[in-house]
């Protein structure tokens, strides 16, 4: 990663939803996934939304026609910077081992510093209509495929052994995204620790030469 | 595990709530799960479980003042049986590679085949009541220190190699749970595929010696 790109991530992280305008359209989704994580999308009305957000249901209907299109925009946004995440990881400079360490500690960091999003994004999938789901269910395809990619690698150039590689691409991503469920700000370990240790976990899932001295460059 | 104790968790994962009765209560509980998990816990009402079950809700009060009480329940059983099988995989014969195997394989085969039920004792705990939260999080507690006993006697036995015990105890738990998030019947693997896969993933986790030869035994 070059330093723009850094400083660029540290921006979305701080600011995640700095793509979403005007600043209206934007409250309103940082009110949805707020109501969203907390009540249920089936038991949230656009009116609970408007109101969190300080405005009208008439100025929410302005921006969005119904609530289903807040959460296609949330899943959406949350699945794309996912697959950005994921994709920038496997297509960079380094061995397999530094690729992967870089996938899981920014996967997980993104989990745990955005996790009420992040179950919105993860556990309200069904509330979409059938029309909406290919769409998502394809960055999801990518996101699995980056992985993938870089565990293939890695067994390719005989850093990595994995006997079955479908099978331990799911499980990496699932530790990754579990993070948003237990992972609470109050706790003892920020969003870069669980990372650390969460790369270290993964480079030994894929019996990786020397998990360790990577993890910890 | 004597043959006895392998028949009755037969007849407990084919029954899951055999131990609610009358069958009118028990009948009352699928209907919840169902409900909550489809809907969320907050969408749903005590009128749409009743009609679930084909129930009047004045039935449904006969078994349960709330719809609170319904989801305690739920969550009650869902704990309890959770931490009994770690707690039978801790407390069994074997070398830690043996009961670490063993608490994996049936706490994912559990999670794998009980999706459903375990999706709402996992994602609906925020909406239990303050009063009964701290009983729920006791038997987290003690299935945490369940895997957690199992990890340090592996460690002092010369058996794993584990830098952070307490963080490799919640990611072993954490990529066991996420099964009942992307678990799905029409998938490729069956719940003891997975159990074995993970089984093997963890064993790699906590750096024991002879992972796949202990997991295939």
């Amino acid at each position: 990663m070059t330093q723009d790109e850094r400083v660029e991530e540290r921006a979305v992280d701080e600011m995640p939803w700095a793509e979403v305008t005007p600043d209206a359209a934007r409250r309103l989704l940082v009110a949805a996934v707020e109501a969203f994580a907390e009540r249920g999308y089936h038991a949230t009305t656009t009116r609970d939304i408007a109101s969190r957000a300080g405005m009208s249901p008439a100025a929410l209907y302005i921006h969005y026609k119904t609530k289903e299109e807040l959460l296609l925009r949330i899943s959406s946004i949350g699945h794309e910077k996912a697959l950005m995440i994921l994709r920038r990881a496997a297509d960079g400079e380094g061995s397999a081992v530094d690729r992967l360490t870089e996938a899981v500690r920014s996967f997980v960091r993104w989990h745990a510093g955005h996790h009420t999003t992040a179950r919105v994004v993860q556990y309200e999938l069904d509330s979409l209509g059938e029309e909406h789901r290919p769409a998502i269910v394809e960055l999801r395809r990518r996101s699995d495929a980056a992985v993938r990619e870089i565990i293939n690698d890695g067994v390719k150039a005989g850093e990595f052994d994995v006997p079955d590689v479908p099978g331990t691409t799911v499980a990496v991503l699932s530790l990754c995204i579990d993070v948003a469920r237990w992972f609470n700000t109050e706790g003892r370990r920020t969003p870069d620790e669980v990372g650390a240790l969460y790369a270290d976990l993964v480079l030994r899932m894929v019996g990786a030469h020397t998990p360790r001295q990577a993890a910890q460059k």
